[in-house]
């Protein structure tokens, strides 16, 4: 088995360990035997931060959303629909997999205890998209697509939004009773905050700057 | 001590023990101890549902926004820049005070554990309001002030984006590192939202139905 085989093989055993016993309860020992490693040892060859690196690592290797944005460079120039919509699909297909229940368990079972923990975990996935879509919503605005406004406030104002979608998968399904479907939610989600961040009739016919 | 007062008293030296013990750790005798009550088989009087009512009713006492929705006819009127700041206000006193932090880690630390504790807590919170805000926005929308559209997806997309300010209180700093301040953040995601909703030129000048 080769290097990142091995990897990705010792941070599925690495998740499987942690959402069963938690970040205290979990030994690089139970890990190793998960992973059929021949010593214990080997991996800190994969990851010589040992524990707290491994638990990071394998939070972020459950992150299917983060596939979508493998080319972040590439989805600079994607219409404004085209790119919300991809997130928020990437955000409804990685709420949907049941193993999400479990890693929302994990790290809501941490979360209390071990704050900085998390700082790794929060860096590697919200932030990262959070900064992406400052990014991407700054550049639409110099490409007139978008009107001049705060992106700081309108890119966690769009992730808030996906929120309840998660939520709804994940930790209160009573959000679904008289709730619209995802495909729904996301169509009325996306209209609206596109539809309030149009460039202004008076803006878009100005010669501007 | 009346009737009112004495359940008040009890509630906070319910919430003290909860975030002190946790829902398992904590016990009857210990919260009728804080409330100074001369015997726990009093508690039963004001909460016959015994610990559960007792957790529910003092997580409800701690959420301050509530008191924004008091007298919720009165608010239906009201045009949606000031209802929809009103909201967010009371939501940002919320996640603003000190005492929440301490809400949310009891919350989170039980989460996982037991999420049927949850169900009274969420009817009494978040769907509450949410319910509420879905009636206003179709109140608006019958008014004319909104386009029409599907106020279940509104009314969770509105929530879903305080969602990031309670966060960047309770658990997550990071998001406030080259964030907007609350200030900011509220306007720029009340703007979007009310233009995103605005009826559209067309449907304002027709007659409607």
């Amino acid at each position: 088995m080769e290097g990142e085989d091995r990897r990705q093989q010792i941070l599925r055993a690495a998740f499987e360990e942690f959402s069963e016993k938690g970040f205290h309860g979990a030994t690089i020992k139970g890990i190793a035997e998960r992973a059929s490693l021949q010593s214990p040892a080997l991996i800190y060859w994969y990851f010589p931060g040992g524990k707290e690196e491994l638990f990071a690592s394998a939070v972020e290797s459950q992150l299917s959303f983060l596939q979508s944005f493998r080319d972040p460079e590439a989805l600079l120039d994607l219409p404004p629909d085209a790119l919300l919509r991809k997130v928020a699909d990437a955000y409804g297909e990685f709420v949907s997999r049941p193993v999400t229940i479990r890693l929302a368990r994990l790290l809501l079972g941490e979360a209390p205890r071990h704050p900085k923990l998390f700082d790794p975990v929060v860096a590697r996935g919200p932030m990262r998209v959070l900064r992406f879509l400052e990014t991407y919503l700054e550049r639409q605005v110099q490409l007139g697509r978008l009107r001049p406004h705060d992106v700081r406030a309108s890119a966690r104002a769009f992730l808030g939004m996906l929120f309840p979608m998660g939520l709804s998968h994940v930790l209160l399904p009573q959000l679904r009773e008289h709730g619209p479907t995802d495909e729904e939610y996301v169509a009325t989600m996306i209209e609206t905050f596109l539809d309030g961040l149009r460039p202004h009739p008076q803006e878009a016919g100005d010669d501007g700057d």
